[in-house]
C-alpha cells in the first residue's frame, strides 16, 4: 500500500465521486474553543465515504468480472451497489433480514440484488462463499482490502489540498474508525501529502478496539458486539491490513460517549447545516469535547444516513 | 447593474465566501422523475446566501465608514454581521424584540450590536434613520441595493461554472424569492454566463407577489404579511430594482404550498444530507413537485437556519 494506489484510485473515480467540501463555522469554533474544519463525507454520493472504496474496488476488477458481492447492513452496501451499477455490473448484497428497512430499500434502489439472511440461524460467510462460487462474483470486503483502503484514502488527498488552500500548516486530523479502512487510507495519504498532520482514530467508548490495539501493539477485541447508537462503526477487531498502517502513521486513538456523538450531530445541524449519523459524528465530537488537542483540528464527518426518528429525538433533546 | 458588478463582487469576496457545492442524488431524481441539481447555499457561511450580499455591500463601502446598519429578523442580520466583523466595522442590527431567540443570539455572536424594538409601538424606519444619522452608519438593505444584488449574483456565476463542469447544457434554474435579490442577481449572472438557462422564481402560495408582478407587468402586493412556515421569504412586494431585472431575464414565477416545502425539506435531509429551512426549500419543492418543467432542473436551497423543533416535527410527520 502506498500513495500511488490512492492517486490511481482518484484517477479512476473521475467525477463519479464528489470532492466534498471542507466546512467551518465561527460559531462552532466558539463552542469548541478551537478551530474546527469538517470534511463533510456525509455529502458524498450515497451519503458516506463508502462510495469511494466501493468505486475503487469495483473499478479495479479485471474485465469480464460477472459481478460483485458485499456483506453489509448499511453504508458499504449502498457504496458498492452504486459503484457496481455505474460499471454495468451485477451487485449482490447480503443483508440481515432485520436491517433497517430504509437501508434495504436504498440498496435496492441503486439496482443491487439484496439477499436477506437470518443472523441467528445462517452463517453469513458460508452463504457468501456459496453465492460467490455459484455466480462468479468478486467479494468486496468493507475495509480489509487494498483497493478499498486506497479508495477511502482519496479523502486524505482532498484534505491535504483543501487544508493547504485554507492556509492550515499543522493540525490534528480526527477520523471515525470501525475496521479502520477510512483511517488507514487517510493516514497513508497524509503521510505523503501532508506529513505535518497527525491522525487520530475516534471510536465509541466501549468499542475502542483500535485505540487499545494501537496502545498495546497487538490486535484487541471489543467485549460487546452491539450497544452503541454509533451502529456504523461497531466492528469487533481492527483489520489485518489496517492496523499495521495505523501503527506506523497514526497517533493515539480517542473515544467518545454516545451522548457526545449525539451532541456533535445536533451541533452539525445547527452550525454546519449538514446531516450526520451518530457513528459519523464521533470525530467531530472529539474535536468539540476532547482535551489535549491542538488549536486547529480537522475532522471527518463520515456519513449521514440516519433514521429520521432518531435524528428528530436528538434535536428535541438538545432544544 | 451588469455582469461586471457581479464579477467584481466575487473578486472582493476571496475565500471569505464559500463556493458551495452543486449536489445531486440518483434516489432523489427517482422521486422527482427528473434530474435535480441542488446549489446548496445552506452550506454558505452563516447558513444562507445572505453572507454574499452582506459581504459585497460592506466591502464596497468607502474607506472610513464608521459602521453599518441593517434591519432583519433573520438571515440578512447574520450575513451583514459576519461581513462587518470581518472588515473590522461596527454593525448595528435592528431586530423585533420577538424575533427567534436563536437568531438574536447568533447575530450577537457574530459581533453585532442588536437593537431590539417593538413592532407594535415603534416605527422601524424612523428608528433606523435616527440611528444611522446619530452614529454615521451606512444602511445595508436586504435586497434593493446594487451591491447586494451583485453579491447574491455570485451564486449564479458558480451555478454556470458548475453546471458546465457537470455537462449540463440546458436547464431551468429555480430560485427561492422574497424581495428578489437572489433571483435577480442570479438572473443577471446567467444571462451573461449561461444564456441557455431559464430562471423561475419560486414563492410560497399566497405570497407570490413576484409571480403576479411578472405576469401582470406591474408591482403587486401580497394580501397578508404572515401565515406561511416559509418565514424567510415573506416580503410584501417586489423590489424596485429587482422586478425590472426579473421582468427582462426570468420566465414565469412558480409557487408551492407549505406542505410541499416541508416535504422538500425532509427529502433534502434523507437524500442530500443537508439542512434546509422551509423558505429555503421552496425551489427544491417546485423541482420535485411542479408540472411543466424540463428533464433537468437546477434549484437553489437558499438557507438552513431552521428551528430544531420545527425540523424535528417535519421529520416525524414524514416517517
Amino acid at each position: 500500500m502506498n500513495i500511488g494506489a490512492i492517486r490511481a484510485a482518484r484517477t479512476r473515480m473521475g467525477s463519479a465521486i464528489r470532492q466534498t467540501p471542507l466546512l467551518n463555522a465561527p460559531l462552532l469554533d466558539r463552542v469548541a474553543g478551537r478551530r474546527i474544519f469538517v470534511k463533510a463525507e456525509c455529502l458524498q454520493v450515497t451519503g458516506s465515504f463508502k462510495a469511494r472504496g466501493g468505486w475503487s474496488a469495483v473499478s479495479a476488477l479485471p474485465p469480464g468480472t460477472a459481478g460483485v458481492l458485499a456483506m453489509s447492513s448499511g453504508n458499504h452496501a449502498q457504496g458498492v451497489a452504486y459503484a457496481a451499477a455505474a460499471h454495468g455490473m451485477a451487485a449482490v448484497i447480503l443483508m440481515p433480514f432485520d436491517a433497517p428497512e430504509v437501508k434495504i430499500a436504498n440498496t435496492r434502489a441503486y439496482g443491487a440484488e439484496v439477499v436477506l439472511y437470518d443472523r441467528a440461524t445462517e452463517d453469513r460467510d458460508t452463504l457468501a462463499a456459496r453465492l460467490a462460487a455459484e455466480r462468479g462474483l468478486a467479494l468486496i470486503p468493507p475495509y480489509d482490502h487494498p483497493e478499498v483502503i486506497a479508495g477511502q484514502g482519496t479523502t486524505g488527498l482532498e484534505i491535504a489540498a483543501q487544508a493547504a488552500a485554507a492556509g492550515i500548516d499543522t493540525a490534528d486530523v480526527l477520523v471515525p474508525c470501525g475496521g479502520g479502512g477510512l483511517s488507514s487510507g487517510i493516514a497513508l495519504a497524509l503521510a505523503a501529502a501532508a506529513p505535518a498532520f497527525r491522525l487520530h482514530t475516534v471510536e465509541p467508548e466501549g468499542f475502542d478496539d483500535m485505540a487499545r490495539s494501537l496502545a498495546s501493539g497487538s490486535p484487541q477485541r471489543n467485549a460487546r458486539a452491539s450497544g452503541s447508537v454509533c451502529d456504523a462503526i461497531l466492528t469487533p477487531t481492527p483489520g489485518r491490513l489496517t492496523l499495521p498502517i495505523l501503527a506506523t502513521h497514526a497517533g493515539r486513538g480517542l473515544a467518545v460517549s454516545d451522548d457526545q456523538a449525539l451532541r456533535a450531530m445536533t451541533l452539525a445541524f445547527r452550525y454546519l447545516r449538514v446531516v450526520a449519523e451518530p457513528g459519523g459524528s464521533v470525530a467531530l465530537a472529539a474535536a468539540l469535547f476532547a482535551e489535549d488537542l491542538p488549536d486547529t483540528v480537522i475532522c471527518v464527518v463520515s456519513g449521514g444516513n440516519v433514521d429520521p426518528a432518531l435524528f428528530a429525538a436528538a434535536l428535541e433533546r438538545s432544544d
